[in-house]
């Protein structure tokens, strides 16, 4: 299939060229310049949530209740799951893919799983491209879950409208979750497994870390769910409709949005140029000569790395 | 203080210097470029140990135990906290570094926490200049503690000479550590607090994880400690010294330190690069409000801020 027949095939909202434009941007394929160009003017009409949290807090299972909540009023939804490139984690993820049976045979819910190959930096990328072609291909929703709490899943879940962080007693309690700066990305708190004891006290412990922070325009909720029982999703599914309410009204949607689009544009400038440099350095072998032999430092080397590609080009 | 009296004084071994040129990193200050070229060549003669592993299996107390290995054999040692940048963690981090205090009057051990401002990629920029700065003031081992196990933690962790993976019972167990990325970095794993209940499982659980990765050419031990009672940390002790010989010996040390340099170039290069884009995009209404009208795709975008930022230099 060409790229033309592909965009042609997302806009027709086909979800084999859905899942096929999907693997170009795993892949990080030539042609992904020419479909993003080609279905850009048609995205912009999806909301998104995102959700993270440590694993085993039960994200997938949220992920499900907010599927059958969207399916109920009628909006077309697709589930982006995000990996992180590991060996390891393969089969967990699929895993938990098999708990969206329920959604398998709806023609309005596109589930998928997306991993990106090799680069560290590649996953912050490549998920806001996978959304556009979600976007593009008439999902009204899109939500992005990650596997875990890591810098590259804390980035991508923060890329969305709506970010929920869900919590859950004995897994991932708030000091945690402090440590490593996901706090600060929440929309929306969600304690999950709320029949389990201890929620109660991740909430109280959530509460008062909370209150160490500055008071905001948005006070994110915390809720408590049991997603097994969708037990708290209708007022889950609330606070999320509260909370793009709030963005539509004081016009931070479009403010936020632009931004991230001029992000996305540095970091995708960023790391072409940073593609050019590594060609460089090793199409040179007096600079890394240099180095072994400490005649310049990696501060000197870098800048003449960067006078040498600006030059290139 | 000027750059030239500072690095002067980082060599003369004066630790008010050496403390002012680790604050010059973190504020990533304009005399950094002067500094890293006035020590480099002074540098290349200290070991680095990486500690890494969830917030409170006891990294600090174990790099204490180290310390105290390194003093008994007459090295001078420097431990280097890597904090990420959080309101949250300060008090946490400053409550760890008061246990050290059995070491802070002895002019042979340098201790010093460090968070970088800001950027999210600081840190792993912002570490190896830091070690450098440490290695040129005569510190022959540098440890380098993360506060917890986010990826630029566990990037900074990796980059150093042998790096030490902590778990503990019901802390950072090993499914958590594999789905995070970290058992991959790992040359020595401890399983520290081995006196709790749950040692014995949290080491069977990891040996299993490693048996399905594929065979190396070091095989990661897995070691028990109780740092709290010194109880394992002989053994650690020559843990590490091993896997020190065996880089030595299999020519690794060399290799590995050179293709972290060059890796630190290339990422020195494209953060200045970012920088530049950042201005470039910024000084551009134009393109910002093609984008915002959809008559510019974010990959274009890109391609034309890459092209612009190099013209201009």
């Amino acid at each position: 299939m060409n790229v033309s027949a592909l965009i042609a095939g997302v806009l027709a909202r086909e979800p084999r060229a859905v899942a096929r434009a999907i693997s170009l941007v795993e892949d990080g394929d030539e042609g992904l310049a020419a479909l993003s160009a080609g279905i850009y003017e048609r995205t912009g009409g999806a909301a998104t949530i995102g959700l993270t949290g440590a694993p085993g807090v039960g994200k997938s299972t949220l992920a499900t209740a907010l599927v059958r909540q969207a399916r109920r009023e009628g909006r077309r939804v697709a589930v982006l799951a995000v990996d992180p490139t590991s060996p390891y984690t393969g089969g967990a993820l699929l895993g938990d893919r098999v708990r969206m049976q329920e959604h398998a045979t709806d023609p309005d819910v596109f589930i998928r799983s997306m991993a990106t190959r090799g680069h560290l930096g590649g996953m912050a990328l490549a998920t806001p491209e996978a959304v556009r072609i979600l976007d593009a291909a008439g999902y009204d929703l899109v939500i992005v879950e990650t596997v875990g709490v890591g810098q590259a899943e804390i980035e991508v879940a923060a890329a969305t409208d709506t970010a929920l962080v869900v919590l859950a007693p004995g897994l991932g309690d708030a000091v945690q979750m402090a440590k490593a700066g996901i706090l600060e990305i929440a929309d929306v708190f969600v304690v999950n497994k709320g029949d389990r004891e201890g929620a109660a006290e991740v909430q109280r412990e959530l509460r008062q870390m909370l209150h160490l922070g500055a008071a905001l325009p948005w006070e994110p909720p915390v809720l408590e769910t049991t997603a097994t029982t969708d037990e708290g999703v209708d007022e889950l599914w609330l606070a999320i409709a509260r909370h793009r309410a709030h963005l539509d009204a004081t016009g931070s949607l479009r403010v936020r949005r632009h931004a991230r689009t001029l992000q996305e544009v540095e970091a995708l400038a960023a790391e072409r140029f940073r593609h050019a440099t590594v060609r460089a350095l090793a199409a040179d072998g007096d600079l890394a000569d240099r180095l072994r032999v400490r005649t310049i430092d990696p501060y000197a080397a870098a800048d003449e790395l960067l006078r040498r590609t600006a030059n290139d080009r």
